[in-house]
């Protein structure tokens, strides 16, 4: 059977071009015993892709190798099976890639639970989901009463911190790019304050909604909150570094505040990715599915549709662009 | 008896100058039941002094309220008693002040081992030992085969982290600000190379001397040596951030380093002070007192004669001047 992948064919400069991506047409092979093949029903987009598309920057994890299929996750379904661990019929997620189908031998696939819908599976139980508890919760260690900032808080991760935050009874401040999103963050996601980063009165806001102080920082973005909430953390506040997103696209980083602080509040400030903590999955999916089940976590999908849309659409995550968990619907 | 003390009566601006101190004559009263008086015979000068110095910036300790008798940590003879628990003549160390002669209650006093002379508990059972080992060893978690940079490495913190580590059977480097002092580091303290941090080819020595990376960044200075080692930390990297002596003494900090590579790396970044410590006092005493006995733990003592040559001399430790931990003999 034939179907479309696409594979990197160039590394990215700044930004990602359409012409670092090709669109082949592959052909499936009968399937070996203990392989079954997958059809790709919705791909996730994330900033991480960016780092995964660049030469080796001593990165968490290899680059993707130039012709090699685009890597991505994804939620399918076993449409034909030699492995009796995955009867056709299955749904799973898994790094499936850029690609319609895929061959599998059943490494690295999650079987999913039958009440949770494929958009779900993405916002939620996949890799925003999956960082976001594993940030707040095992690296932030978040009490109750407690002040979070969450950056980037309208982003597929930051949602679910802010989210989860507010489910162990935090008070919960994010920020976001637009009025529209900070309406979202407050009035459906129960945000105590979300605030518009490019307000002139930025710092004036963020003070004001944070006048106990800070006590956890989950930074999505770099830029301009990072500095005024580094500036209001509190004696042994927490900084979950998780991404740099304002940082992604450029070739000069911004410098980052002075230590002085880190000393005179006794910071902690951690830095993580998901890939160091995959043992740690499927309890944490038993919790995220949890909270999901009990009415905890919504999300917002962005859908682009057909699998060629991955190419212009991928770089919505850094303009900023997508409303909502940006993924393609194939 | 009359005795000299020296007063906190104005805040230091940006520099420490003799007009923030007066000293005075007082008088001791009669001891009452429970009291002690004790003649301090070592009077220790820390970098942290500025911060007690200064009005309140949220620091982790209260500054010294003008018009008290300034902080310091010191040892000291007891010459009366009507406390049983402190008979004439234990040797003790505390919180003692700038002053020849104190009244105590006995709290917060250390007896000491009668085996260890006076300018060893300072410059290694004192505050500079238990902060070097608090930092290296409960926050870094030092492995034996690992590589660790420390900055400010001949002051009386990082002459003793960089012995400390040596002993655990870590590759250590340090930087420290002339060629006399890295000789000492190298020759006298067994580090394994030692850098000038104002050589012109900083950052080529620093490359040169960690080929595979750094584990472990001791941060006592602030500077150059702090962006290029961030840039050099390898995967899971520990950075403690004891000191910022750079920035001690200037109204405009430098920026830090962009935060992208605490993803990368999953660094993580500890800001820490002794005092939030305390309780772990008596437990590394005893860890620090074998390492001594054994003669794992040298210093330099730079020694000022009587009270008053702490008023100018305290610059020294801001200027690099002091050849060792500096102290008052009194």
């Amino acid at each position: 059977m034939k179907y479309k992948a696409i594979k990197l064919v160039k590394r990215p400069d700044i930004h990602i071009t359409p012409d670092v991506f090709e669109t082949v047409t592959l052909e499936t092979a009968p399937l070996e015993d203990g392989q079954l093949l997958l059809k790709q029903t919705h791909m996730s987009l994330d900033p991480a892709m960016k780092g995964w598309m660049s030469a080796d920057t001593g990165s968490y994890i290899p680059p993707v190798a130039l012709g090699d299929v685009m890597r991505s996750s994804g939620v399918a379904e076993v449409v034909e099976s030699k492995n009796e661990k995955f009867p056709v019929g299955t749904r799973v997620s898994g790094l499936i890639g850029w690609t319609e189908y895929a061959v599998s031998n059943g490494q690295g696939l999650h079987k999913l639970p039958p009440e949770i819908p494929a958009e779900a599976v993405l916002c939620v139980l996949a890799l925003p989901g999956l960082t976001a508890y594993q940030g707040l919760v095992e690296i932030g260690k978040p009490k109750a009463g407690e002040t979070l900032v969450v950056s980037g808080a309208a982003g597929s991760v930051g949602s679910m911190v802010g989210q989860i935050a507010k489910a162990e009874g935090l008070h919960v401040i994010g920020t976001a790019g637009t009025d529209d999103k900070c309406r979202w963050l407050e009035d459906e996601l129960g945000f105590d304050k979300a605030i518009n980063y490019r307000s002139e009165d930025l710092a004036k806001q963020l003070r004001g909604a944070t006048p106990d102080g800070v006590d956890i920082y989950f930074e999505n973005t770099g830029g301009p909150v990072q500095h005024i909430v580094f500036g209001r953390m509190n004696a042994h506040g927490r900084i979950i570094v998780c991404g740099m997103i304002a940082d992604y696209n450029t070739d000069k980083p911004s410098p980052g505040p002075n230590w002085l602080n880190i000393i005179r509040k006794r910071l902690t400030i951690q830095g993580f990715t998901m890939p160091d903590h995959w043992d740690k999955v499927p309890a944490m999916t038993a919790k995220l599915s949890a909270y999901f089940m009990a009415g905890k976590l919504k999300y917002r999908a962005h859908k682009l549709q057909g699998l060629e849309s991955a190419i212009e659409g991928i770089n919505l995550l850094f303009t900023g662009g997508n409303t909502g968990k940006l993924m393609v619907v194939l």
